[in-house]
C-alpha cells in the first residue's frame, strides 16, 4: 500500500465512470477532492428513451450516489422509492420490464423536457445534480447521442434491452456503439483533458467494454489522454475472476478473453500508467507490471462508505506515485 | 316531466362532452344505453403539452368517470391517487402548478408514447379506455390539435395556464381556437353524424364556449347537425345563474352577456331543438320556448349517480318527445 497522498496537491482529478461500481469510488473521491479538485465523466452509451423519456442510467446512478439518495440494496434507483406510477402503467397495457420508481421518473421528466427545451445533456446533468444537492461536477462524455449496440445469439440488442429486459443472458457475438463516430466529446471534458495539466486520469471500477470504452473512444480522448501529464490509473473492476456487478466476467468469456484483472490490463494497454487490483490478485502484480504498468494491491471491494473512501485514497496515494510512460 | 322513454327505440345517441360535468351526464347515460346505442364525443380544445406529456383532461375525465375511478371529492383526476411523481419534480425544481397524480401520470405517459408511434388521439382514446374497463365508445371531437387561447387582462394565455395556473381568474376578452381551421371531426365522430339517422345529439351541461363550442366548430359538423334528422338537446351548465362548476357564468358577464340558461339558450340558437332547465328556472321556460325551442323542466344538479342516472332518463325522455324544428 503505497504511503498517505497529500490531498493539497491536486489541482484537479479527472474521473471515469460507469455505473455503481464507478459510482462507488466516485463517492469515495468526492469525500477527500473538493468539487474544484474532482470531475466526474460518465459514460451515456446506455442512455436511452424508453415510455417518451429520456433516460441516463450511469448519470442518475452517480447523481443518487453522490446526493446519497441511491438504494444500496437494490443497486440501482433511489431509496424508500415508491411504485405507483409502474402500477398503473401496467394497467394501461404499458411495456413493465424497466421498472421505473416514481421519483426516478420524476428525474425522467425532468431531463426529457429540459432536452426537449433545446439544452444539452450537460446543462441538463448539472441541473439536476444540482437541484438534488451534489457539489462535484459531473460531465456527460458526450452531449451527442452514443448508444451501445449488443449483437448476440439472440439478434442485436439496445444495451438495456440486453442488461434488463433479457438479464445479461444472450451470448455477446461483438458490440458497437452506434452515433459514436458523430459524436464530439463534451466540450468541458475535452478542454480539460487537453488544456488542463490533469493530477491524475482515473478510470473507476466500471465494466471495460460497456462503461469505459465509449469514453475513451470518443473523438480525440485516447491522445488527449495520452498526451496530458496525468498518469491514468484504472481500478480493476474483476476480482478473482469474477465482476462485483453485471455482465463483464460473462462479456469476456464470450469475446474468448480470460475473465481476469490482467486480461483487462491488457485490454486498456498503453492507456494505463498504473492499475490497482484486488488483494485476491496478487498474483497478478508481476504479469501486469510485465505490461509496463504500475500496480497497485488493495482491497477494492466496496462493501461500505468507508471501504469506498480508503480504496479513492489508495488510488490517489498510488496516483502521486507514478511516473509517466511517455 | 315527459313520460318515461323507451330505450328499445335507441339506435345511436350521440353526447357531446366536456369535463366534470359533461361526463357525469354521460355516467348517467351510459346505466341507459348500451355500448351500441351511445357514443360520447369529447371536447380536446383544453388538451396540453406539459411535462413533456400529452394530457387530455376532458378526455381523462370521462375515461376515468366511466370507469368508476375519478375523483369525486376533489372533482378531477382519480380517486385514491398519490402524488410522489409530483413531490420529486418539485424536488428537481420543475413547474408544479399542473398537479398530476402518480396514476394519472401514467395515462399521460402512455398517451404520450402511442402518439409518438403513430396512433391516432382516438386509437390511443379507445386503447386507454378499454384498458380501464370503459365499455362505452369515447371519441376525440378531432385526432388534430385544437388549443383554446385566452385573450386575458393579463394577457393571451393557454387554456390550462387560465384554468388551473392563473385560477380563472383574469378577466376574458375574447377566446379563440388555435388549429380549429385545419382541424377534421373525427372520422367515426362525422360518420355518424352524417351518415346515421341519430336518435338524439345531447349537448351536456358543459361550458358552452369553451368546452362545446369547439365540438360544433369543427368543419362540416354544425351543418351535419342540421341535416340529422335527430333532436338536438342541450342541458343548460348553468342554472339559477351560477355555473355548477368552472367559469362560465363568470365568462358570461365577461362576454356580456346575462349569466343565465336562457343566454346559453340564445347562444347555442337556431342549433338546439330542445333546451333541458333546472327547476329553479322555470321561470325562463316560456322566454326559451318563444325562441323556438322545446324546453323540459327537471332537477339538473348531480350530486349523486341516482341524478345522473335519473337527469339522463329525463333528457332521453325529453328527446323521444320532440319533432325537428327543420
Amino acid at each position: 500500500m503505497p504511503e498517505r497522498y497529500n490531498p493539497e496537491r491536486y489541482n484537479k482529478v479527472l474521473a471515469f465512470s460507469g455505473g455503481v461500481g464507478g459510482a462507488k469510488l466516485a463517492l469515495g473521491l468526492s469525500h477527500l477532492l473538493t468539487p474544484e479538485q474532482l470531475t466526474i465523466v460518465v459514460n451515456t452509451a446506455d442512455d436511452f428513451e424508453h415510455l417518451g423519456l429520456s433516460i441516463s442510467p450511469d448519470i442518475d446512478t452517480l447523481i443518487y450516489t453522490l446526493a446519497g439518495l441511491n438504494d444500496q440494496q437494490q443497486g440501482w434507483g433511489l431509496a424508500n422509492e415508491s411504485w405507483q406510477v409502474m402500477a398503473a402503467l401496467e394497467q394501461r397495457g404499458s411495456e413493465t420490464w424497466f421498472r421505473l420508481g416514481d421519483r426516478d421518473i420524476a428525474t425522467h421528466l425532468e431531463r426529457s423536457q429540459r432536452l426537449a427545451s433545446g439544452q444539452t445533456l450537460a446543462e441538463v446533468t448539472a441541473a439536476l445534480a444540482d437541484q438534488l444537492g451534489v457539489k462535484h461536477p459531473i460531465l456527460p462524455m458526450s452531449d451527442d447521442p452514443v448508444r451501445t449496440r449488443l449483437l448476440t445469439a439472440e439478434g442485436e440488442l439496445a444495451f438495456q434491452q440486453y442488461f434488463v429486459r433479457e438479464q445479461c443472458q444472450p451470448v455477446i457475438d461483438r458490440f458497437y456503439f452506434s452515433g459514436l463516430d458523430q459524436a464530439r466529446p463534451q466540450a468541458d471534458f475535452l478542454r480539460l483533458l487537453q488544456s488542463e495539466p490533469l493530477d491524475a486520469i482515473i478510470i473507476c471500477p466500471s465494466n471495460p467494454f460497456l462503461s469505459v470504452e465509449p469514453i475513451i473512444s470518443l473523438q480525440g480522448v485516447r491522445q488527449a489522454m495520452r498526451d496530458n501529464p496525468a498518469p491514468v490509473v484504472a481500478i480493476s473492476p474483476i476480482v478473482a475472476g469474477l465482476a462485483i456487478k453485471g455482465p463483464a466476467a460473462k462479456m469476456m468469456q464470450e469475446l474468448s478473453m480470460p475473465a481476469t484483472a490482467l486480461a483487462v490490463a491488457e485490454y486498456y494497454g498503453d492507456l494505463l500508467d498504473g492499475f490497482v487490483i484486488d488483494e485476491s490478485d496478487r498474483a497478478l502484480l508481476e504479469p501486469i507490471k510485465a505490461l509496463g504498468i504500475d500496480v497497485a494491491v488493495c482491497p477494492t471491494v466496496m462493501k461500505n462508505l468507508q471501504d469506498r473512501i480508503d480504496l479513492a485514497a489508495s488510488v490517489l496515494s498510488f496516483s502521486q506515485t507514478i511516473s509517466r510512460n511517455s
